[in-house]
């Protein structure tokens, strides 16, 4: 009689096979543009964690004549690199990642990567390879393809060669279907916006018509990479402290405060447990659901920890910003500010803003906006930002001087072990208050020295109008006095000269006189 | 020398504890509105699947004096039922779900609901309980818990009651910690549009207050649910083809066409098959990866295959539509449109548009706009849905006589067995073009019977205006025309009333007069 339902489990790979949507591989423009990203940050991480400036290569090349959608992208760097035995797992898995705990990284964990090498394969049937050396005595190289019902790497081919010169990095290589005229312009943004926050690196990025494009390296030094903490007690739920006491080794619940979290010492253990009403001496082991409940809220209600840590965040930095804005804008003025680090629900988190003037910005009637969260570009959803929220309703441009019309570019930078993305594309940062209030600030630093600039450039724009009234109708006053005196005129140039007023000026206002009586 | 990298693999119940706002899962106002909607879905779906009206009760009530926002979520329908041994799976395990293949549903596989209990243990460390019976002897009660780490359930109760009124149906309870306060508007407002798209739907929601909100049948019929297809040829790619051939019981390749895609004969088969230079008696078992990848290119290139089939597909219904706005706007017109198939990218679909005039519909700047897909609401980044494009871009309103200021409804509703969701909060529509087109042309016919309608109140209006010009002077010149004729006024209500005019107009006129003269 009654019909029956069947049930199915799924695997994280064929999950996001199914539902591909969600992680921005929508179309064959906006996929294109995902694979690259995805690739390009990866290989920006790996270079990262060991401290060397990155060398990326990025090449898409066309391998079908009859088709120009099918393209080989192929991404180089000089990373960490993965150990040959790791290599089927790291590539071939989704939701299988590096461990890198609480700390700030580019990527979604064990998604983005992956998903790119999914991509290719379910788009054109392809393999894709895989070639790897941790600078050790070997150099793996793997062909293979995703299983995507069992969620597991599939290898084709694996082959080891002696790594005589020491190379160390990773080459990722991958067939897929794209439409590179429908994101070209993306990915060039995507490219120079990346190089912008990351002037320690070079990108070298050939297109599948041969151009190449050169982001050079304007920086020598590398940014201090972010470590791993421990989290924050206003940064835990009940999950994650369940975690940590099946982990721990502590014995007590106080010396498992003190050791698993950070910001807890001796003292405010003490007074945490005795909030959440719980013995000092209670045994680990002993700890029961409702004592983590309550221990949990205890966290909340306790109200005194000092904030986050923030050896766990590694913000873009002053210096960096500054060499990347000048090396593409070449503006007349720059003010980059770092705000001391702040936190949101126990995360922490840095703001950094800049404004730059003129130079090779465009005037525009819409203040330009570059995004970035962890050193890579926002380039989708702008409007839907944190960001533009604040540039377009909590500051008051007129009173900085700034008009519509005028090159002005807004940076905004947040970094954070967690950012707030409102969306699985990382494309948009929501509106946390404390985000919003470190992005007014720090907005509002550069804008007062962008009005200090404004206001010298309107003086100066005023005395060379008043000198060239001067440059204008002194002589001619001095000629007709003498007319009048009947006189030779005297010389007024060293008086002109005296005040600041050029030869050239007095020339360039005797031209322009005749020019107005002559029209 | 060589910092190493430690792996780990996660499961996808931890990624999506990890990322929960993916899942739309952002903050306690958001979340708790989440939770109700995922399982007051998978409730619908429940009943829809044996076709039998829902009834479903769902409450939020308060259980801690102490904090109001920790609540607990009860749900219960009137569905199939899940059988006793596959309830903990089926409740307890991350991309674990109903086998439901190419047909449409309100949910994504095995995510909201597994979410909205997920959240709970999260937030509140407590268990959750499913009752169930599929109306058999017993009915199966569970007290469990998720393991997140393992992705698999954990019971700690399991019951098992005789069920002498042969009771069908589940029942899940959660607790959670969630804001009401800030999530009660939309809650009620998700309510009432579900109402409106599931006109035959009993649906009851009390909330923490004790307040009742009934939302009852309108309509006794149940639709015809959603029927299983086989894939459409431009609906597949190489992954899904490589699956078909896995588990194909045809041994060559032509038959293999024939028996597991829709719209494929014998001679689109063989015509298919010289496209991608295949041997038509080719071996299933044979078909070498390349020729995977040609039959798809051929399945593109073809251009001949019919409209996919619709029985997937369970639109709401004019009738239901009808039903729905009528109950809860009451509107002086009404018009609702069901457009034929269409078909995006090898996915069918079908488009039905209503648009209502007055009664209870709020006079506004803005039309009202509700949108609707797969028959649950869609209330959130309206501005991105293709609809909203379609009434602000695609018709001028002007040209059926729409102002601003008048009380206008539209509805759209998209039905398909992949819906082009532009995020994972299932909230906004992307603007594929043939979804936009089957739009457009829906709302523009509702909107030329509104016109019709609008028409024919001027007309009115205009008579009404003609009749009352009558009505205040043909007395008056009577009654001057008998002073001049020193007569008596001849009775002109015959008259008046021959042509529509009645006592009362005349006496309202005359009054207006003297009111007029008054001031």
């Amino acid at each position: 009689m009654t019909s029956q339902v069947r049930f199915e489990e799924i695997s994280p790979a064929d999950f996001f096979y199914r539902n591909r949507d969600l992680a921005g591989f929508t179309n064959p423009a906006r996929s294109l543009y995902m694979c690259v990203r995805e690739l390009v940050e990866n290989s920006l991480d790996a270079t990262e964690i060991i401290k060397v400036p990155p060398n990326v290569w990025v090449q898409l090349e066309p391998v079908d004549d009859q088709n120009e959608r099918v393209l080989r992208l192929t991404v180089k760097d000089n990373g960490i690199g993965v150990e040959g035995d790791k290599i089927p797992k790291a590539f071939g898995t989704v939701l299988y990642g590096s461990k890198y705990g609480f700390k700030q990284s580019r990527g979604t964990f064990g998604v983005g990567g992956t998903m790119a090498l999914l991509y290719g394969q379910i788009t054109t049937n392809q393999a894709f390879t895989v070639t790897s050396s941790t600078g050790g005595k070997e150099i793996h190289e793997y062909r293979m393809m995703i299983d995507i019902v069992e969620n597991k790497p599939r290898v084709l081919e694996h082959n080891v060669l002696p790594n005589q010169r020491k190379w160390r990095g990773t080459i990722v290589r991958v067939t897929l279907e794209g439409d590179y005229a429908g994101s070209r312009s993306k990915i060039l943004e995507y490219f120079t916006m990346t190089a912008v926050v990351n002037a320690h690196a070079n990108i070298v990025f050939v297109d599948p018509k041969y151009r190449t494009y050169v982001f050079r390296r304007v920086i020598e030094d590398v940014p201090e990479p972010p470590k791993e903490g421990k989290p924050h007690p206003l940064g835990v739920d009940v999950e994650t402290v369940n975690r940590l006491l099946a982990n721990t080794r502590s014995r007590d619940i106080r010396s498992f405060l003190t050791s698993e979290f950070q910001r807890i010492g001796p003292k405010t253990a003490e007074e945490v447990l005795r909030l959440a009403g719980i013995d000092l001496g209670k045994k680990v082991k002993e700890i029961t659901h409702d004592e983590v409940t309550r221990l949990v809220e205890a966290f909340r209600n306790y109200g005194k920890f000092r904030a986050p840590e923030t050896s766990t965040i590694s913000p873009v930095g002053v210096k960096f910003i500054e060499a990347g804005l000048r090396a593409i804008y070449k503006p007349e003025f720059l003010h980059v500010v770092q705000r001391p680090p702040s936190s949101y629900s126990g995360i922490p988190f840095v703001v950094e803003a800049a404004i730059a003037y003129g130079g090779a910005i465009e005037p525009s009637e819409e203040i330009h906006l570059l995004r970035f969260a962890n050193k890579i570009p926002l380039l989708y959803d702008e409007k839907a930002d944190v960001s533009w929220k604040v540039i377009s309703e909590r500051i008051d441009w007129s009173a900085y001087k700034v008009q519509r019309g005028m090159p002005v570019l807004v940076l905004t930078s947040i970094c954070s072990p967690k950012v707030p993305y409102k969306t699985v594309g990382k494309e948009a940062i929501s509106d946390r208050p404390e985000i919003e209030r470190e992005l007014t600030i720090a907005i509002r630093e550069c804008a007062r020295e962008l009005r200090l600039h404004l206001s010298r450039l309107e003086k100066r724009e005023a005395a060379k109008k008043r000198l060239s009234v001067y440059a204008r109708y002194l002589p001619m006053i001095a000629k007709n006095s003498a007319y009048v005196a009947e006189t030779d005129p005297p010389d007024v140039m060293p008086l002109l000269k005296s005040i600041g007023v050029t030869a050239k000026m007095v020339e360039d206002e005797a031209k322009a006189i005749a020019e107005e009586l002559a029209s």
